[in-house]
């Protein structure tokens, strides 16, 4: 480890925030030394409890979140915040918003809040939301907060890098809330229902209750559901001490090593995968790339077998 | 080849709809054989125009679909319909909604609708919907639309796969037009406001010029705004004349086979990902990742060299 490298991480570790900026933007798009850096950060890290909150837009995730931010930030932990938003034609509200929630905050260095509005063509939204963790993680924060709107495959992907998720519905969904799938019933781990002091508070619980009946969790769990009304902070101490209840529950089941095995082994997956195909680019030029495509683009040649042939020349070489 | 691949594809090739379900499930599911059958038909590909159709929840795209299909019908054009529903927490809907339209136009071997509501952990759904497509394509359909909820970059990567790319808006979205990002605008060859004679499509119509002026696209063309209220069959004709506009566009300055290569650029690298997955994926037993993962998640050692070692590795086996 170099010493410029070694004074980074000291400097990151004694809560210095310009440093932190720093290094999450080195890692965020991949800047030189990204690599380097998150090898030396890893160890510092797993100390942090990270949570994920996900749920539809308008549900008030942001002030939720700064809610419980509040709330984290009287009990003297220290709070960091990444508010993922996917680069998507029919969100990104978000930005503006995290500028006036980032002032607000200013003031308290307590609080730590990152917007991450880009995503990579290939998808790479998740892995680089769990390397910034890794990052806030390492540099100290006693508690994470993972914001993201949940409208696809890469937000599930996101959330499901948390200790603890946290899925936020509203009153007034309609039918949207009998589609929840199966798949999102599995992850979420507590329930909020959001501005319940609207009309329709009751149906999206009974909605909710009649979901869990047919979903069967591994771990024996039953996910609470908690009523807040986030913009008048109410139902912030219940939402609290459900996250607390949760985490005794695991500490109790010895469970919290278990779902963080296995949430390894999916993203240890999906980082060999990215390795991979950064060595695949880099064993063809673009001019290899650009031939291939025309022989296919004119039918000259099939790209499942071009494919096959690709990777199999890939360790040889 | 062997004989019953054969006979699969004569058999599919002469509009056997039955075939064409059993070969879009093997290819969907990637049962024993999809790669070979993916092989055989790809030089039978690339004939039918595929029209890429996209827009947020509620803008009537299944029924603008629907009316596109009629209008083709009636130039006694086959249709292949492939509805797109990513298994996510706020969609859903459409898998009843498929189920009816697929009854109303059961009678006509000429329409075949596919619904694909699934979706691999790894984002894998822009690559299954493309290769649905080569089975439509190679089928002998003349025109495949399709349609997805245009909601994250999964649902950019589907309506890339298409030659021509239609974003339906509807008026009252608010300032969600205002939101529309860049790569949707570069994306969309045609814009539809469907549901135009609510209030506010005027509105809708200004926001997209005013974005438009803002976007250059590399081709040239100024993507045409089209107003429907598919539910009445109004404006359809129009579309399909900005349709067969855009085509013309295509042809006049030779711009189809560029824009195939470029796609088809993309698309390799996808597929050269996913095969090097699973190649990644054999070379490592079950028990080897569960040990990384318990490794790491320990805190044992650190997943960004572990990936690496893996990758260095790969070729030597």
């Amino acid at each position: 480890m170099n010493p410029p490298l070694q004074t980074w991480i000291e400097q990151l570790r004694s809560g210095d925030v310009r440093t932190l900026a720093r290094a999450i933007s080195t890692v965020e798009n991949r800047a030189p030394g990204w690599s380097e850096l998150l090898k030396a950060l890893f160890p510092h890290s797993g100390k942090a409890r990270v949570l994920g909150l996900t749920g539809p837009p308008g549900a008030g995730k942001s002030t939720l979140v700064d809610q419980l931010a509040r709330f984290y930030r009287k009990q003297k932990h220290t709070v960091g915040i990444v508010a993922v938003d996917p680069t998507s034609p029919y969100t990104g509200g978000a930005i503006l918003g995290d500028r006036i929630r980032m002032q607000e905050h200013f003031s308290d260095p307590g609080i730590y809040i990152r917007s991450m509005a880009t995503r990579g063509s290939l998808g790479g939204l998740a892995r680089t939301t769990a390397d910034v963790t890794t990052v806030l993680d390492a540099s100290g924060r006693d508690l994470i907060m993972i914001e993201t709107v949940g409208v696809g495959q890469d937000e599930v992907d996101i959330v499901r890098l948390a200790d603890i998720t946290i899925l936020i519905l509203v009153p007034g969904m309609g039918d949207d809330v009998q589609t929840i799938k199966a798949g999102i019933m599995e992850i979420a781990d507590i329930f909020v229902i959001n501005k319940s002091d609207r009309d329709g508070a009751e149906n999206v619980e009974r909605e909710i209750r009649s979901l869990q009946s047919l979903a069967i969790r591994n771990d024996g769990w039953t996910p609470p559901i908690v009523k807040t009304v986030a913009s008048q902070g109410l139902g912030i101490d219940k939402l609290a001490g459900a996250i607390s209840d949760y985490e005794s529950y695991l500490q109790e089941k010895d469970l919290a090593l278990t779902k963080s095995v296995e949430n390894w082994q999916e993203r240890l997956v999906e980082m060999l995968r990215d390795a991979l195909l950064d060595k695949a680019r880099g064993l063809m030029t673009d001019g290899d790339m650009a031939r291939y495509a025309a022989e296919v683009a004119e039918h000259k040649r099939d790209p499942y077998s071009l494919v096959e042939e690709i990777a199999a020349n890939l360790g040889k070489s």
